[in-house]
């Protein structure tokens, strides 16, 4: 897919080029540093497809689709503070190489730097973009903290569940789509059906990941299979688990999550994943993924544009599914 | 003055409207608790003052003028995770009374209402407010990096720390008086004098401020007298003393700053201040004060409205000035 091809490597070149300078050296260095290990770069891509969809012109979009990735990093370099985790990519996050205060300030910056990011859109659009930006970021703090609530609730249900997932991840693939939709002044009822599309395939992308972290093979993956059920994160599968669960599989779940002691990992592993076969759970999260995948499907077919300009946005979609499979 | 009175009404009546809505209430708490303990709300009026003295619509400005103060709390609540600060005018800080992490992202979500409310501005002026207000925010992060390097640098100067409060306290003055002015759709030049008419102001607040801290009464002030002695924060006073301190002064101060023995708090104070008197320190931090007033009047002056208009914003003036003297 050529047309794909050429506007990855647009975003592949602006994101190098994209350098924050400034002092103290101390506050700018960890912007470059988070920007600097890699990424699928999935969201600006997303801003590029949206407005080429809709016959824009590329070039005003690229600094808002850069915009939206600095966005995505400086939550990732917030959530790794909250989260106290030591690796980002294999390499130590921004808290651990300096330290928590500067995290917080550089991180601080980043979401200031992003927003300058996104004002640069010509006219009347561009209050349309920092609006819908403006409504995702607070999705996004929401999403965080119904994640971070989890954690401490023993009533979470897979629909509090599916409601996270769409706040935390889903909303700014939908924000970085129809932010192309408004750079190329698409109408307001289209970028919303792409916005849309952005938010259900988000969620069918973070169902297929759950799925993966306990049934990937760890070559593709790129990380421990099944970390979400030794850490007892309250994913789709998990709860649903609990949902369905009765007698017998109920005290097995009971008995497992929770247990922490690393020599029982193999074990605890095993029991979970035989209740998982039990209730059929990785089937259900699949069906359920897909749905997500059908309705987004449906909703690129209701814009009114020739179908062959879907085509790059279709690509990309399927390259993700795949991914995730 | 009756103006400044109707001015100041206007501000207090509006922040006690001002409350955030939204789930999750751990997200959200947050925001409303640090707003409600209240603060002199001096940004947010000097909003208002700088519209007024361009006979700008005063209910235009009302909405920045709460996103400048929402931005100040913003900045306020992850200093106080920084600084770990356990207390906040005399209440627990949201880092203790909540988590680190829900103030990290609260203080986030603070960044993102602020900007929402700083849009809240008509046409064209809501650029300029926002390209003023994204390179203040910038400012005041540098200026709180640079605090933070100081501490832990000994080649400090007066010039460093001059600047350092220029960022971190002063810019927010020239931003919250020059976006009433841009709201006013005043000159830019004129705009400008305004700005630079707050931040110079700012920069001699800071510094009585800092001379307070040393001399003034406890009443007063309000705190610990001569916290900043005991802490050996680097104020232009100790940065001026040991510019100019030789042989047994020089030795005095080497001896007792880093000293942290609490049983010896009161000799402490003695000896710093008894270095101080030799060296005329207070009465220089005082004459370079009342430079910046000067500086700050002159500029006031050069702003081309009737004497009559500027009278709110004097009088306001002289009350902070008084507060700090």
């Amino acid at each position: 897919m050529k047309r794909l091809e050429e506007l990855s490597d647009q975003i592949e070149k602006s994101m190098e080029r994209l350098h924050f300078s400034g002092e103290p050296a101390n506050l700018y260095d960890p912007l470059n540093y988070i920007l600097s290990l890699g990424g699928k770069r999935m969201r600006p891509l997303l801003t590029l497809l949206g407005c080429d969809l809709f016959h824009g012109d590329i070039k005003k979009a690229v600094q808002p689709a850069l915009g939206i990735e600095v966005f995505h990093n400086f939550t990732l370099l917030h959530d790794d503070i909250m989260d106290q985790a030591p690796l980002r990519r294999g390499q130590a996050t921004v808290h651990k190489k300096w330290n928590e205060p500067t995290a917080i300030l550089s991180g601080d910056l980043m979401l200031v730097k992003a927003y300058e990011l996104m004002m640069k859109v010509d006219g009347v659009q561009m209050v349309k973009v920092l609006e819908l930006f403006n409504q995702t970021a607070a999705g996004v703090c929401e999403g965080q903290q119904m994640d971070m609530d989890f954690e401490k609730s023993d009533s979470v249900s897979v629909n509090d569940y599916i409601q996270m997932i769409t706040l935390k991840t889903a909303v700014l693939l939908g924000c970085g789509l129809k932010t192309g939709a408004l750079v190329a002044s698409a109408h307001e009822s289209d970028a919303d059906l792409l916005y849309d599309y952005g938010v259900n395939m988000g969620i069918g992308f973070q169902l297929m990941d759950d799925v993966l972290d306990v049934y990937g093979d760890t070559a593709k993956v790129g990380k421990q299979v099944a970390g979400d059920i030794l850490s007892d994160k309250k994913t789709w599968l998990l709860l649903k688990a609990f949902e369905l669960a009765e007698g017998e599989d109920l005290a097995i779940l009971n008995k497992w999550v929770g247990e922490r002691d690393t020599t029982k990992s193999e074990e605890k592993i095993a029991a979970v994943k035989g209740v998982y076969e039990r209730l059929n759970i990785r089937q259900l999260a699949t069906e359920l993924s897909e749905n997500y995948f059908l309705k987004a499907e449906r909703l690129l077919d209701a814009i009114p544009v020739e179908k062959e300009r879907k085509l790059p946005l279709l690509a990309y979609s399927e390259l993700i599914k795949e991914r995730v499979s």
